[in-house]
Formats: structure tokens, C-alpha cells, sequence
């Protein structure tokens, strides 16, 4: 089993379970959703982050104790990864890095797609000179925006932007693209090669998750 | 469907599917093998590498033409990537890369294990600091020495070494280890985290593959 970190709070468990929902679909592996409390809007500043550390690390030690073999943090920004790799003996895997690995695997220029002001640190940092532009919908500043019809559209737009400015691939720095499915949209829309957090993380996961939980207990 | 660049030359089709058949085995895509002319020893320093470079991009343009979607170089020194990713319009995955980025997916210090003199540079650069050590297989120089009983248990004992020394996981920087199957006697025989860059050159083909070749032609 997988366990998935979301780093918002909610109470429905349609919302809580869809980004194990993407990884199951993918890779035919159940996993086990859990959500930090007390956060409605997520992590959106480095207040928010330092605030949601403590809860993610707690958060994961749970999911280990309770038969989780690979955790995935399901976050861009890779909040509190460092912190939890201490805290638990199986594998950690965040969905930014996993996204920003997945591109340098191709070596060719990517855009990156995201809502925030900026591209987060672990994407940025892994890509470096791979990444030729970061684009955001217009008017979108939050994952809510991204569930209206106007907000894939503008999405749409972001990327074929992007793709204009010699981009091989997109790569989305928010999982709220993940969650809205814009990666299938891209692909048949304006045939881009698209690099979706959620789907990297459990890609990653899946390598690890069988063969993890026996070897870290030696 | 996966072209497989071999980097030495066979005329012996069960040596020269060997990768394919791991990386369908692993993720049901299959695969078509090429290898190299005139270089029965493969790659084993600078002069015979710049010397198959040409061959290697002759060869994913033919497998581009006979309709690969994703190229893999299966070999973990990535020789003559950079090359043929201007040569193709397709993307091209490299063992060593795909192995090392795949350790930085888990954070974790890893040990690397090869057969020759110093770690493949590529995958040296990406691991950066998460290599805590290298080991070879005593007596073992090249693939055909592995090919033994002998060669298997040496490589037990280099990879148990790198687990003493603080290794989370252990790269494999030769796919000669692949060819006999050591990940899985490792993960048996002494519970290792085991990164095979067969599998993880796999794993990206096949995360690129669907949606590479339609997008690309743009």
C-alpha cells in the first residue's frame, strides 16, 4: 500500500481519495489517503508551510504504522520531505521533485505550469537550465479556479504558450492540474508531452513500494 | 512500442533481447533491440565510446524510422545521448541517468555498484552527495565475468559491503548486473533496495512512450 499525504484539510472523502484514485488507475497499486487538519487552504506561503511540517511528519509516521510501504508526499513544493525521510524508515517521495526527475529523464526543454507567484524551489532547483519559461492561467490563484471550465481553458492556454516558446514538454508545478485531469486535456488538445506530478510521484512509489518495507528494517 | 539501443555487438538474438524482455516483463510495453556493429567488447574507454557514438545515433534513427516512440540507450554510461537526442524527434532515456534520477526520487544515501574503474559520470553528477561509496565485484572486470556463479556471489558480497556502509539502496552503474538478474538476488538475499537501470530506463520509456511520438511531430 501507498500511503498519500495531502497537505489541506477536507472532510469529503471524494476529494481526499483522488490523487490515490490517479495512482491506482496508473499503477494498480491501492493506497491509503490522509489529509493534514486544520488547513482548509493548504499551504500557500512559508507561514503555512512551516505550520503544515510538523503535521505532514506526523501524518506519515501514522501511514507507516498503519501498513503504508512507500509514502507519497502529493504536493509540488515537497513540503516537509526532508523532515519526514528522519522520521520514518520507508521511502519518501514527493510530487515535485518526482515531476522534476521525470523530465530530466527526457533532457529536453520543459515549461512548467503553475498558479503560484513562483515555480517551487524543488522544481526549479532540479531543472535548472531544462526549464525555458513558467506560465500560469490567467486569473487562476488558487485550485478552486481550476475546477471551473474557465480555468482549464486558461490552462489550455498557459501551456500552448509555453509550448510556442520552444518547450518539448510541460511539466505542472501544482497537483491542482492533476486533479482537474488537465494532463489527458494537453495531450489531446495540443499533443503535449505532459509531466504530471501525481502520475511521477506514484510512478516512483510503485518502483519502491515492493520492495521497500522488507529492506529498511534490516 | 520501446527501440533498445545495445551498445555492443551480438549476433545471438536471446543476448540481444535480453533488456527488451526485462522491460516488457516489467511494463508490458514491447520493445525492438538493435545493437551496434563492430564492437564486440561494447564500450570500455574513451577511444571504443566516441567510436560507437555515430553508431549509436545511426541506429535510434533506424529504429525512429521503424516506429519506436521512445529510444533507450541500455547502458549506464548514456553514451552519445546528447547526439541523439538532436538526431531524433522521439525522446531518448539512458540507463545511467534513469537509475541515478530515480535514487534521487527516494533521497537517500545509495552505494553504487559497476564493474569498471571509476562511476559513469552521469550517473556520478546527478547523485552528487547521495553517493556514499562505490564497489566492484572482485575479479570482475567485464559483463562475461558475471555471466559465472562466482561473479554473482562477488557481487553480493560488494553490494553488502555498501549496505555497511551506510548505502539505503544500491545504483547499479553497469547493466551487466541486469543482464543476470542480481536486483532481485539482492532484494532476497540481503533485503536491499535495489535501482536497476533496466527497470528504471523502463519505467521512463514506458511513462513517455503512449504520448511521446503523436506530440513531438508538432
Amino acid at each position: 500500500m501507498i500511503g498519500v499525504i495531502r497537505v489541506f484539510t477536507t472532510g469529503d472523502p471524494e476529494i481526499l481519495n483522488q490523487h490515490g484514485r490517479i495512482i491506482t488507475k496508473h499503477y494498480g497499486i491501492q493506497t491509503m489517503n490522509k489529509c493534514i487538519p486544520d488547513q482548509p487552504l493548504g499551504i500557500f506561503n512559508d507561514e503555512t508551510e512551516e505550520i503544515a511540517i510538523p503535521k505532514i511528519v506526523e501524518l506519515g509516521k501514522e501511514l507507516e504504522r498503519n501498513g503504508s510501504q512507500v509514502l507519497v508526499i502529493s504536493c509540488a513544493a515537497d513540503p516537509g520531505i526532508k523532515e519526514l525521510r528522519q522520521a520514518v524508515a520507508i521511502p519518501v517521495i514527493g510530487a515535485g521533485s518526482s515531476a522534476a526527475l521525470a523530465a530530466l529523464a527526457i533532457g529536453e526543454p520543459v515549461g512548467v505550469l503553475g498558479i503560484s507567484d513562483s515555480v517551487p524551489k524543488v522544481v526549479e532547483n532540479l531543472l535548472g537550465d531544462l526549464m525555458i519559461g513558467y506560465a500560469r492561467p490567467e486569473g487562476v490563484t488558487n485550485t478552486t479556479d481550476l475546477l471551473t471550465p474557465s480555468g482549464r481553458e486558461k490552462g489550455v492556454q498557459a501551456a500552448r504558450l509555453l509550448m510556442e516558446q520552444g518547450a518539448k514538454a510541460i511539466v505542472f508545478a501544482c497537483t491542482g492540474f492533476s486533479t482537474i485531469g488537465l494532463a489527458d486535456v494537453l495531450r489531446k488538445e495540443i499533443n503535449a508531452v505532459v509531466i504530471d506530478p501525481v502520475e511521477a510521484e506514484g510512478m516512483f512509489a510503485s518502483l519502491f513500494y515492493k520492495q521497500a518495507a522488507k529492506a529498511v528494517q534490516n
